[in-house]
């Protein structure tokens, strides 16, 4: 680790976020359950298995198209612990107020909390509120814990990925990211781009009652679908392809992103999930999405394969192939 | 609620905290666990019954002596989880670090972290860091959020105090804020304050497997003593008498009291809890304390009494009352 001081990057959810992780946290807070790089940790309690995971949130701006902070906190909870192949049900929320902030803001906030935590059948059991000073934060930043009891039986995770898996998404990439950008720079477009944040406890819980083998769930949030496939590729020691011409991209999307030179493949998801399963059963799976709102846009979007293991490719409409890197530098701070 | 912005003493732990709490923030969660007032919330996952936590720590300065904001994020969250009776065993750490915070200032907190959860025997199973731009944070801000199942048979809630119990402390009081704020002031003492933070999970089981009946248990953190007694007179329905000269206090915390113009008594402790057993049992419970180098200095401060339900009242030296009101007004922003 070179750099002396953190950097914006160290919280992009890429290569430099790894890194700090680590090199600087893992080593200090090491022990069994922590060593997996998921999105929840599994945990043994009282004889259940549980997924427990936690996630601050700084979003900037607050409110955005789809969505405001407190929605964001309660759906990308419930989301990592779905992608443990858990059942969400007690969330604890954690509020930062920066002195000055409208009651007004923060009863909105706090609406679509309540709101997204109702929709999605949990519980947030506990709170704590903490004022700094004006200037010493930005608004409001919002950390939100989970667990979840796993059913027997359910083993999902970054290491399963094995070659002949299809790789699916549940509709449209980089619609958060971009309602985001959009709107911190003021960009207008005629279909104005809504952030896709939604919770996908329902549709998971769908999936996993189809016993369908499941291999891999993972929200492509921070780093987009890229950095996602990366690292599941990397834990699983598999090689992953997509096919650009699969790709599911709002037209909005694509304008906002050629515009501000993004690929959308690197831009955060709040409501997407990539799902692995055996190619054979991967129909089974789109017949399930396509049944919920959520998963409607489904597709297959690639497969695992046994070449380049530790990468993934993306395979484009001409017909080459290009290398997905992890995201390196800092692309979208503060998205989520 | 008639404040129109957040104010700093809405993070008080006061009765401003209070109203924010009850009248903005619970309405818009509100489900039958999050209801109950106490440290940490009950649940019942997979047939077990467990405790559920979650602090945001902005302490400032974030090293100070005694500890730092690392070690206490660990000790808050334990202690939280103890004081419902329940065995702390998973954490989770959220970072939210500032740009051009110093790695080794970083490095400094994490190993304090690690050392302490060590000590206390529990893991950080999951984590998150975000990053945001200089002048958005300040430095850094932790949060921790827990769990531990609770043995069958336990039952401490601020509900359960009764007339007849005696009030017992393990400790000094006053001894972490005024550690912060001598910090923060740059107040020199002969002999330096320490912050009594520390976790209280090895206390408290030793206390429980002693089989005396624990009525309630209560960390007199943010708000101080008088702000917990009062809580719990007003959660149990009883009134609480205090024996002003039963109080330890250290000479250095009532020096920089006198000083700085504070009760010891609504200042926040992070290694102490209140202990409220039938009087009859009292003394079991300080020979347990006793053996403990977190309770050596335990004593019984006061009683419960049938008297002004709903109130802690302070019988002083002189043989005087006065009624320990809620705190109102900002007295230590950022102490933990």
């Amino acid at each position: 680790m070179k750099a002396q001081r953190i950097e914006l990057d160290h919280g992009s959810g890429g290569e430099a976020a790894r890194e700090l992780v680590s090199e600087i946290i893992l080593p200090r807070l090491d022990n069994p359950v922590l060593r997996f790089m998921d999105d929840s940790a599994v945990l043994e309690l009282g004889g259940g298995r549980f997924a427990m995971t936690t996630d601050s949130y700084v979003v900037d701006p607050i409110f955005f198209p789809g969505g405001n902070i407190g929605s964001l906190a309660i759906h990308g909870t419930v989301n990592d612990l779905s992608m443990q192949g858990a059942d969400p049900r007690s969330l604890t929320m954690g509020l930062i107020l920066e002195e000055g902030l409208a009651m007004d803001d923060l009863i909105r906030v706090l609406d679509a909390a309540g709101e997204a935590a109702r929709e999605a059948g949990v519980c947030v059991v506990a709170g704590d509120t903490k004022v700094v000073p004006r200037g010493h934060a930005d608004r409001v930043f919002i950390n939100t814990a989970g667990i979840g009891p796993i059913s027997v039986g359910v083993d999902v995770s970054a290491q399963n990925a094995r070659p002949g898996d299809a790789v699916i998404i549940n509709g449209c990439i980089g619609d958060h990211g971009m309602a985001i950008l959009s709107k911190r720079e003021g960009l207008d477009f005629s279909i104005p781009i809504l952030s896709d944040s939604a919770a996908l406890n329902g549709l998971i819980a769908r999936l996993l009652a189809s016993e369908v083998p499941v291999h891999v769930l993972r929200g492509p949030t921070r780093g987009g679908v890229a950095t996602a496939l990366n690292e599941i590729a990397e834990a699983s020691g598999v090689g992953i392809r997509l096919h650009e011409e699969a790709l599911p991209v709002n037209p909005s999307v694509t304008s906002a992103c050629e515009m501000l030179g993004l690929d959308p493949l690197y831009v955060a998801n709040e409501g997407k999930c990539l799902v692995f399963v055996p190619a054979v059963r991967a129909e089974e799976v789109l017949g399930v999405f396509h049944q919920d709102p959520l998963g409607r846009e489904a597709r297959i979007i690639g497969e695992v394969v046994e070449d380049h293991p530790g990468r993934a490719v993306l395979r484009t409409r001409v017909g080459g192939t290009r290398i997905l890197s992890t995201l390196t530098g800092e692309q979208l701070p503060r998205i989520c």
